[in-house]
């Protein structure tokens, strides 16, 4: 079979266009259970890889909605973990304001109840705004990669620390435990002294599935040592060419394989039935944006209050700030390209916050992606609804069978566990 | 209507003896979801106020199975919420190994997807093992409690930071939040500093419940001033009164009512059709218990390695450990009371962990726990099956009827969430 594409759906209750909830028919809510159930259960009848759970831990009442009002990821993919049976079920959690023990234990137990379909996030967390609630000032980004790179050094090995077939529960003898498989870890690092074992037993996928979204030369090589599955900011065909070129490159410094990673550009389709209702639509919904909206997600993104810039006029050369590289330099270097306003730069970050807008039909859309998948700008992905459910159901009844027809994505789900839908191996256990 | 019990279910899902996974027919794991959605089910149908999950941070392969390999709390309930509709559900979580901002949205977060059913257990971590997974030197019990006053504090403030009605989602004008009724807590205390507001809404109980067990000085009066329901440790009716009432006294000097907490001591029912019967399996029951598994349970009770001892000697008078003061202290002063050896005392805390255990018929079982409720030793129980499903089956099918027909518990849900369970009124925000 030709190499097929995985796809992952990033939810936000309210939609990814900040203004989506405004659409008729949208969901206006990221603080329900049945919201995100029923998103799960499209993208199950759209056989995707993973529903994906992005996360901040700040709330500005300006911000996107789903940004401010919004369930704890974890918890909010548990719950799903009952009601769902095949999708990935991944969620971001912090290398700066957690502590390992915790966040290898929160998702193994997650592999542990969905059978195997548990994906973690490694953010930094770029956003300075989360700080000052954990008493904290924000960490510049090198620090925090460095803290990252250990940090998920530490999962990972908490993660090995059962093997298979430690529990033997022997009802005769009253053995419950091989301890000849169950190891301490007795990491001494720089960040991070953390013994175990773990109290989670080895997880149905060996590991949880390893997601990461870095794009500056520190997160590209944490991703390309470490991550099964990277989402890339990016805007056009090129920057994803050499993007992806640039992450696969640095895998075989690290002892992997290129195809040990899927990279999944975040993408915002824009459906309609012709090209003009797809304009339609986007035009639509960027009505809908309000300009406190707007420039508090491009402040956010930026890194910098853009409040003082008049917006006619054009953007500057602008110094990457010491929040998220990967979202501002995609922004500002298509600012540059294409000789943007502020203005114009408003309405790109309101609409899909910094990635990447196709409009036009499902055979459109469905080029444009099979020429990204084909062209070596992407294995696959990360689908940005603008609002829900409409424009998800649009994508997964028109598009996904467009994808099928020819070739390009399953047509039914083959494998149980994420791993499985990736094509990935169980990795060996260090201890085994 | 008289006053009525409130009943909760301790889970552990090898079963609450050290042993009872040995029983017949008894589950063996705790790492299952169907595991514990079956103990919910019988929960459920049995009419009961609350499942709770306790938790460790280190797992000891000689340990409770349900201590060793077990998932965590958080998300086994979060994945409860979506199959259960009236049981409340209450999870352990750390005050000493923990962030508050991460703490406070879990629990709130739970709240919303169950729909105003989670409970908070805020314990120190009393086990010096769970330390080294974090880095740390385990803390002294002054110094535990110290930072849980203020730990306790930072939560309940950052669930009250949103008001009711703060999510407004004007379609027509794009007005999402009503910014006015949004607040951030600005705390700064001796531990820690937390800006908020919480990126959460005000859940569906206003809070969600604070459960306690702590049974020190500081523990009583941490749950004096902050519980909505404490777990009592606690060996015989006198011990259970004076817990009780030096509880229920201490709230007024906390402005608090003591209707106002519901004090419910552990209990392992041990259930047979006569009183020969019921003997018999707590007597089979005691056999299954490795001298290995006792010696590491007693152990991590008292705080000391018990291995020196002879097993034929009384139990000398010890001074209190820095562990956990209510296990230690009701272990200690029962031996002393009934002159125990250290294999007397190794046989009660592998029964039911220091836990007090009712051997008897439905209406033996029944009766004590009227006059507990009626004599002001409890307002209610924690009950603590010896193995599950069975053992909880046969309370739920047998002494529960027995209960209702008494009077004294419900026969059907009347609320929808705990705080209606538990007859406790929204709280007022402190910002509304």
């Amino acid at each position: 079979m030709a190499r097929q594409m995985h796809l992952g759906v990033f939810v936000l209750g309210t939609g990814n266009h900040i203004a989506g909830w405004r659409m008729p028919g949208a969901y206006d809510s990221f603080q329900s259970l049945s919201v995100v159930q029923h998103i799960a259960r499209i993208a199950e009848r759209g056989c995707f890889d993973l529903l994906f759970l992005g996360d901040g831990l700040s709330a500005g009442v300006n911000d996107h909605p789903s940004f401010t009002a919004r369930l704890e990821p974890i918890t909010m993919l548990a719950a799903l973990a009952a009601t769902t049976t095949h999708l990935g079920l991944g969620a971001t959690s912090s290398t700066t304001y957690n502590e390992p023990f915790n966040v290898a234990r929160q998702f193994a137990s997650l592999d542990h109840l969905c059978g195997g379909r548990a994906a973690w996030n490694a953010v930094t967390s770029s956003s300075p705004k989360a700080a000052p609630n954990f008493g904290r000032n924000h960490p510049p980004h090198e620090a925090r990669y460095r803290v990252a790179e250990e940090f998920v050094d530490v999962v990972l090995g908490l993660w090995d620390c059962w093997e298979d077939g430690a529990i033997v529960a022997e009802r005769d003898t009253g053995r419950y435990i091989d301890g000849s498989k169950v190891h301490t870890l007795d990491h001494e690092g720089e960040f991070f002294r953390v013994k175990g074992p773990l109290n989670v037993s080895r997880s149905p996928q060996g590991r949880p599935i390893v997601l990461q979204a870095g794009s500056s030369e520190p997160g590209q090589n944490l991703a390309a040592r470490t991550a099964d599955v990277v989402f890339s900011v990016v805007q056009d065909f090129e920057e994803a060419r050499a993007a992806y070129a640039s992450l696969k490159g640095r895998m075989p410094g690290y002892g992997r394989r290129p195809e040990e990673i899927a990279v999944l550009p975040g993408v915002m389709p824009i459906l309609g039935r012709t090209r003009q209702e797809a304009r339609d639509v986007l035009e639509q919904l960027q009505s809908f944006v309000t300009s406190t909206n707007a420039a508090s997600m491009l402040g956010n993104r930026l890194g910098m209050d853009v409040s003082g810039f008049p917006m006619d006029e054009l953007v500057p050369d602008l110094p990457l700030p010491d929040t998220s590289h990967g979202f501002a330099k995609a922004m500002l270097s298509k600012a540059r390209r294409e000789i943007m306003t502020w203005r114009d730069l408003h309405n790109l970050t309101g609409a899909a916050r910094g990635h990447w807008v196709i409009a036009g039909t499902a055979s459109d859309i469905a080029d444009t992606l099979q020429e990204w998948f084909e062209g070596g700008a992407a294995d696959g992905f990360n689908i940005l609804p603008a609002w829900f459910p409409g424009a998800f159901d649009g994508f997964v009844d028109e598009v996904v069978p467009e994808l099928q027809r020819r070739g390009l994505f399953r047509t039914k789900y083959t494998a149980t566990t994420l791993r499985g839908h990736l094509g990935l191996e169980v990795p060996v256990n260090r201890f085994g």
